[in-house]
Formats: structure tokens, C-alpha cells, sequence
């Protein structure tokens, strides 16, 4: 099978937006991305986050502050956008994803904050101290088709992306988790697509929840999700490392930093969730 | 001087608003927050997260994420608030606030989208693994009293604080950098109000910027600043300590962690500011 590229993808076709009007977009929720029956936060984000982009007199996402207040299913659903600002530099933009409910009345699903700029404009100076994560090669990490189910074998997404998991954040999956609010793998789209600013945001919420590895069984659901893209990737593997350091009250935050082949630290997230009942 | 308390002191007269409407408030910002002549962007953060816990059914901010639109100057404001979704433990709202042009139209300053529910409810379960920041005791830190001004001294805001840097990170004021992205001390209110969510949002935005132990001079305006408030503090000092590890293509992020006496990590915030040109 041919490498699938930008704009010709999976990603690219189920997270494709109908203008219904000037800043209003119809769109379609693939089941091709849910897991379990909850379609991904991540992917979720992208689409607002594409929408944005169109509205917006600047292309790319470079803060976007997203609270989820509804679950949403596969199917219908509009995006209904709002500039906010523009400037020269940098535009803010409003977005929310409703859904329908039986009676044909929209039903709010996320809603998201985002400030946009175009980062081929920026310079070029990394003055970054953070470290690439420790981990070993993609071929020593581990897929959804190794052994036990590292990821839940139900849910379709494992299907559209490559995760290779750090071996030493996996316990969880056969009952021994580290105890560590670590979660480490190596990212790509199953249909090879290279990854942009968008499928960023799918990245920054793809992997299992920290959660399975302190110990906790369930679902982590996202009160609320901020993403930094700083940097357009190069071509090839992410890698992404989760971490955890503070479980307490019923919440945890997960945050996450994603590096591309070129070791630049692109993405930088930090989500609140609700923890697992103990 | 007696200690002022919660409900009654400078902060909470300072960020006080008179209800216009359901919803809606006038406010009067206080040039007693200002650094040189910018209003402090936790301080109006502190005075939506007082709209939105009014006007929304739940009283404490739990994640609040304000996009920073135009500078803030003393005078006159409003701020109007709007009610996203309301839920068993959790309600969201957006809030703006507005000043107004010469010709009285507003002009909208920031905007926030917050989760908002009740800290008192939560279980007390704490499984947190981040550690306090070590630094020295409050009385070997340095407060804007101390030899060279380690904040500018022109800053109105000084004298509202009880800030005492970590000798290990002022270096920058007598013009020696550490090169680390690092900004650490105890913070109080001047007046001795003990802290509550509301001042945490202060808390979050009031130390000098990491930029400057970067050896990078000038200003770093917020684009976006995110918190999130997982405990209500004990009374005592607090400490805060701020973290850069990802300065590039022009902008950096800090990272806050907040820390009471009863060493509960009780905040946490992420910004994304722009750096000061090289």
C-alpha cells in the first residue's frame, strides 16, 4: 500500500469539513475513531481544530483550550466558529461542535479557545532544554498486535494509528502496573501520513491514560484539554511521553510532549481528567 | 496592622463587581496591579474566575483557560458572563472582559472558558508524586526590599505582595542569569489575606518572568494562560515555583506549580508567552 500523504489520508478525509455557511461547517464523526463506543478526544480536536484554521486568517493552531462537556457519538455534527480577534501575528478564534439530539435541536459538545498563528513565520532559534524521552528503538516497543491487548482490542482507532508503547509502561496490560504515572510510545498514522499541526491534536491524546499504569481501571474522561503546537514536524515517527504527577481529589492532569524525528519538541499538552473511582 | 482576611482585603476589594444584570458586571480595574503599566494578567484572571463562580452554580474554578486578546489599563470594565452547561459536579462557562474605546464602544481584553465545581466536595484521596520545590526558608529568600530591585521597583503591584525569591534564581537583577529556565519563591498578599481558589489565580502569573534567569530582557506578554485549581489552600505562605523548558521560534512556556503549607500541590498552570526578540 502506497504511503498515504497530507490532505490524501484517513485522518485528512474523516476530519473533512462541508462550509455551510461562512464560518459554519457540517461534518461527519467516523466510528473509524472511537474507543469503545467514545470517539477520540484527540480527533475531536483536530476537526475543531481544521475549522479554525479556515476561519481564521492564520493557519495554524497555536494554543488551543478545549472543555468537553457532552460525549459525543459517530455521525452528524456542525462546527459553528467565531473569530474573536485578529491581529498581525496571531488571530484568536471561538469553535463548538454540537450534535443533534432526536428532536433535531443542537446539542453542545466541546467547546474550544484557540489562538492561531502561522508557524513558518517564526524564527528559527531553539533555545530548548527539555530531553527527547528515554526509550528504546520502535522495534523493541510494543504494538496493539503484540501478545496481550495493549490496547483495548475493541475500539477501532488502534486500527488508524501505529502505537508502539514503551515495554516499560505496558504493565498494566498484563496485570502489573509500575505504579509510575508514565506513558511513553512511538506515534504514527497507520496509512503512513506524515504528521502536521493538526494531527498533533490527535497525538497529544492518543495514547492509554497514565491512569493504567497507577493502577486505576476505567475510563479517564477530559474536563479539559490545552495544546501548544510550536513547530511544524518533520517527516517520520513522533514520539510521545504522558506523565502524571498529580493524582488527588477525584482528577489528575496528563501531560504530554511530543517530538519529532528532527528531536523538536512540537507539542506540549496538559489535560484535567477525571480519575477512576479507587 | 491586622491581618486582612477573605472577604476583606485589598484583593477582594480590588476584584470586586457589581452585578449590571444576570450575568453581567462592572468592574473597576485597580492600577494597584500594575507592572510598569501593564495590569497584571493573574489579577483580571482573578476577577473573571469571581464572575463565573457568581454567576455559574458551582463555586470553585477547577480548570480555566484565558486567552489574553488586548492590554488591560486601569478604569473602568465590564465582564459578561455566559453559562455553557450546568452538570451534577461540574458547570462551564465563558467569560470576557471589556473596557471601553474613546467613543464608548468595548473592546473586549480577554477571554476564558472555565470548568467550574466544588473543591469542598471532593474526596480527599491524595496519591500526588511531584514534590515540593526545594528552596531555602522564607526569611533567607529575597523579598523587593532586598539590596538591587529583584522586581522593578516602579511596579505598583510590589507593594501589594509578599513575594521572596529563591537567591538561586535572582541573579538576573544584578546581571547574572542562571541560564536556567527557572523562577522560584514564597508568595503572600501584602496585607496578610490568606489564600483562597480566587487569589491562586494571582498566584499563578505574579512572579518575575523565567525569561529573565534566561538572560532574555523585556517583556513576555501572555497569549494563553491555563490553571487549574485542584485544592482549597491552607492558610500560611505559599510556594510557587515557575519552570521554562521549551524556549523557541519565539515563544516559551511557564510552567507554575503552586504549593501550600500543608505541602498539597494545590494549582497548576501552563502559559504560552511570547519571548522577548534576542
Amino acid at each position: 500500500m502506497a504511503q498515504a500523504s497530507i490532505g490524501d489520508s484517513e485522518f485528512d478525509r474523516d476530519t473533512a469539513l462541508t462550509a455551510r455557511a461562512p464560518g459554519v461547517y457540517d461534518a461527519e464523526l467516523s466510528a473509524g475513531w472511537t474507543i469503545i463506543q467514545a470517539v477520540n478526544g484527540g480527533y475531536l480536536l483536530a476537526l475543531l481544530g481544521r475549522a479554525l484554521g479556515d476561519a481564521l486568517p492564520h493557519p495554524d493552531p497555536f494554543t488551543i483550550s478545549a472543555h468537553y462537556l457532552t460525549p459525543s457519538v459517530p455521525g452528524k455534527a456542525v462546527v459553528r466558529t467565531e473569530t474573536v480577534r485578529t491581529g498581525r501575528t496571531l488571530s484568536t478564534g471561538q469553535a463548538s461542535l454540537y450534535q443533534y439530539a432526536e428532536d433535531g435541536t443542537e446539542v453542545e459538545r466541546i467547546r474550544v479557545l484557540a489562538s492561531y498563528g502561522d508557524l513558518d513565520a517564526l524564527p528559527d532559534d531553539v533555545r530548548t532544554t527539555a530531553k527527547p524521552p528515554a526509550m528504546p528503538p520502535y522495534e523493541h516497543c510494543l504494538g496493539a498486535d503484540a501478545g496481550p491487548a495493549v490496547i483495548p482490542g475493541s475500539s477501532a482507532i488502534t486500527e488508524r494509528l501505529d502505537i508502539r508503547l514503551d515495554p516499560a509502561t505496558v504493565g498494566w496490560a498484563i496485570g502489573a502496573p509500575s505504579g509510575k504515572g508514565e506513558m511513553r510510545g512511538w506515534f504514527g498514522l497507520a496509512d503512513g501520513r506524515d504528521a502536521d499541526p493538526l494531527s498533533l491534536l490527535l497525538t497529544v491524546d492518543a495514547l492509554p491514560p497514565t491512569s493504567f499504569e497507577l493502577g486505576l481501571k476505567g475510563w479517564t474522561p477530559t474536563v479539559e484539554l490545552t495544546t501548544h503546537i510550536r513547530c511544524r514536524p518533520a517527516p517520520g515517527p513522533l514520539r510521545v511521553s504522558i506523565t502524571t504527577r498529580n493524582l488527588a481529589g477525584g482528577f489528575l492532569e496528563e501531560d504530554a510532549e511530543v517530538w519529532d524525528s528532527a528531536d523538536r519538541l512540537v507539542a506540549q499538552s496538559r489535560q484535567l481528567a477525571r480519575a477512576p473511582r479507587l
